[in-house]
């Protein structure tokens, strides 16, 4: 690296401010009276970066998905932000760092509590939207606290169908095992039963409300799936089901499997955007589709390494797909890097509103790029995770991570497998980045003894084997 | 699973004799003084099990290897005797489980020794067919040994042409880095300098001994490359070699560079078989080509996890094709499971010989299979692996692993990812199998305290960071 590469890098390093810079870019037409864009924000749960056809997935087919991707723009260096469901969710709804709400602390919420959750004070995207005319609808997964506290009726949403936890069986709609469990099924703060594969009636939940929209009236709909989630269940594996003694499923699943629940879950979008086209309404409504965190155990992740619960690329870089037709250019490929907590901002702008001035996004505006006004700008992006004492941030293509008590310094855009350790041959950038963590941390809420975290480990996950069954090695 | 199927499956549990009984099928015509084939080994290092685009690898291309195995038969469940060079390199020109011979349990062998290596008066691949009347060579690395008690003109070699450790430099030739280190590069026992890629030198190598050959006198070339194993230097990569401090090079590569390693290594053996067609030889040649252990930092291994050094498929399941032209049907694809030591019967088998007696082969002859004329046979494979106590034994499709205190049962045809642990749903194979493991271990020389063996940490890996600084975890 010469000396101008150096100086490069370090103002790339101090380029740390959040990035808002490109605000200027907002398109003042939409935000002057022209008609306002619907929304589908579509959550994936623990799909990996390369589990969609248009990202190298070769062993099942995405046909819808990729199709979407086609007809819009697919993100190629979009993170979550955080390596776990509940906490993503915060910064997604917020689009704030989770890392200021105690709730979005958890990696991730396992319990009822009445403290852990999201405030219902709080602005949120729907509630954001809801001031700008929208109607808001949460069908799916909540996962940010529990009633009689927190949901989604208390955070913004109109109406809510779908289970307040982190994860249901796909057929008998239970956060676990055995008679004594109840069902997490829920219409509004109602409990409801239903018969059928999770993924199947949240998508014809999702085609009934397109049904009921009408021009003119605009609306966010948040179609957040728990698929491709475990419990390792594919359509028609009711058997399984019967047969699991354990919700986390780590004597199940397999590729085959896993790729019949991507597939059912690419299908049941499909109909999704197929009632939105007879409906008329596909022309004027922001498609995206997203996940929470990184791949699962039966995820595709190369080249990346690492995975839910890991700081490694793996566990944070997402999928990331926005259609938005006649607006967004169909057939683009971007590499900006890009976060959860972007879509806020983001969709805020492109509904002529903004984020509340009191809780300013710690994510960017991400309109310009979509609409071709903007070229890819450095970020500078930050995470934390309490299992194995994992700190990460990424500025520029420069990352430092640590892991216990590793630390290293990757090019990921060279070396999107962080095997390369430059932390040597690059000294100022690894200290600079280190420095500018440890700033950012302070203005965070710490992490204190009760959060609660969740690691893999080496009893349940075979390469994994240095991690003691604590699920934590020493920081 | 069913009464019977555990049945079945105890049934193949019990099958664990090595599996000679296919024996009998040899085909006599071949051991009747029929032409001898010639035979060109080709070995590469740390290639993993998709690194080729037929098996799977996408981000570069490898049309030789492609189109050697579209003209004969690959292998989709071969296996390396070892998750490293050395280990496996003993099963291979012995035939036999390694962990006979004091020196095959070095994971690998590091330096020189007077007791650490291949004894010059044990029956080889090349002294055995040098029986049958054929010419033999060793081009590349040797690995089995230093001089002056070692060697591959001591063990059936009639040339050698290479490097006797266990990696170089491709540029320098120096198996270490500084000006006191001396060059790996041999003529016979004889030290020699050459200037140029070491891949390229090699496969110019063949290409020469390839064209001195003549019809009539048959002739084994054991081509044995060290691509892609580090340092991670690909063809015209002159300036990383002079950069570097350390020849594991863990703060260099990256995927892109891997990808020219093996391009480079494709057309090296391109070129080589390309001389071989030239020469009118190729009808009558047995081509070989696969892997002494599983992938390495870069290397693709989706969708198996592990890596060289772990006894997880990653890092024992190799490619492995054979190209003989009118003897073995072109386009095959088999799900036979292999192993390196099968290599000495099927080979010895087709020059019309067969191992020593006083050292029969743990490995099968796969002449049948190649042949068409026996079916795929179910087989019971194991190994060890010193570092993280780690221990495998595959029977059929089921596969019992420990790793370091870790104990699992993997169906690994239907889980190839070795997530669903199946211990506790099957208890009667997990016991079996594992006691399985402990008689065949007693039969083999033990690991003791001085037994040398090398593990990934996470100082140096990110993704193994339960994995303190010595590389191993407690069993």
């Amino acid at each position: 690296m010469t000396k101008h590469q150096i100086n490069g890098a370090r103002r790339r390093v101090l380029q740390s401010l959040p990035a808002l810079a490109l605000a200027n870019y907002l398109p003042n037409a939409l935000a002057a009276g022209k008609e306002q864009p619907n929304i589908i924000f579509i959550l994936a749960d623990d799909l990996g970066h390369a589990d969609l056809g248009v990202y190298g997935q070769t062993d099942f087919k995405t046909p819808h998905l990729d199709r979407l991707a086609a007809d819009g723009i697919r993100f190629t260096q979009a993170y979550a932000n955080s390596a776990v469901c509940s906490a993503t969710r915060f910064a997604l709804i917020t689009g704030r760092y989770q890392y200021r709400l105690r709730g979005g602390l958890e990696e991730p919420i396992a319990g009822a509590s009445d403290t852990i959750g999201l405030p219902p004070s709080h602005p949120t995207l729907p509630s954001l939207l809801k001031k700008q005319g929208y109607g808001t609808a949460l069908i799916g997964k909540w996962h940010l606290g529990y009633l009689p506290t927190f949901g989604p009726l208390k955070s913004g949403y109109d109406s809510f169908f779908g289970n307040y936890g982190g994860a249901i069986d796909y057929f008998t709609h239970k956060p676990g095992v055995g008679p004594n469990v109840k069902e997490d099924l829920y219409e509004g703060e109602v409990p409801v039963h239903q018969i059928g594969y999770y993924t199947d009636l949240l998508g014809a939940r999702a085609v009934d409300f397109v049904n009921k929209q009408q021009a003119g009236k605009p609306f966010l709909l948040s179609l957040h799936y728990t698929a491709p989630h475990w419990p390792w269940e594919g359509p028609g594996d009711e058997e399984i089901s019967r047969n699991i003694d354990n919700i986390f499923h780590y004597d199940g699943g397999d590729l085959a499997t896993y790729g019949r629940m991507v597939e059912s879950l690419d299908a049941s979008i499909g109909r999704v955007l197929a009632a939105l086209e007879k409906k008329g309404l596909a022309e004027n409504t922001i498609v995206i589709f997203t996940s929470d965190n990184g791949g699962e155990r039966f995820s595709k992740t190369w080249p990346l390494t690492g995975q839910k619960t890991e700081l490694l690329e793996g566990g944070i870089r997402v999928p990331a797909i926005v259609r938005w037709p006649g607006k967004v250019k169909a057939g683009q490929v971007s590499d900006q890097v890009a976060i959860s907590m972007d879509w806020l901002p983001t969709l805020l702008a492109a509904a002529g509103g903004a984020p509340d001035p009191k809780f300013p996004s710690d994510g960017q505006n991400l309109l310009p790029i979509l609409l071709g006004q903007a070229r890819s700008n450095e970020r500078t992006l930050l995470w934390r995770y309490k299992a194995n004492a994992q700190r990460a941030i990424r500025s520029g293509n420069w990352k430092y991570l640590k892991i216990g008590k590793n630390e290293f310094l990757f090019d990921v855009v060279k070396d999107q497998r962080e095997r390369a350790n430059l932390a040597k041959r690059h000294p100022e950038v690894f200290a600079q980045l280190k420095a500018q963590w440890e700033t950012w941390d302070k203005q965070m809420l710490p992490i204190t003894a009760d959060v609660r975290t969740h690691g893999v480990s080496g009893p349940v996950q075979a390469d994994r084997y240095g991690v003691p069954a604590s699920g934590s090695v020493p920081d």
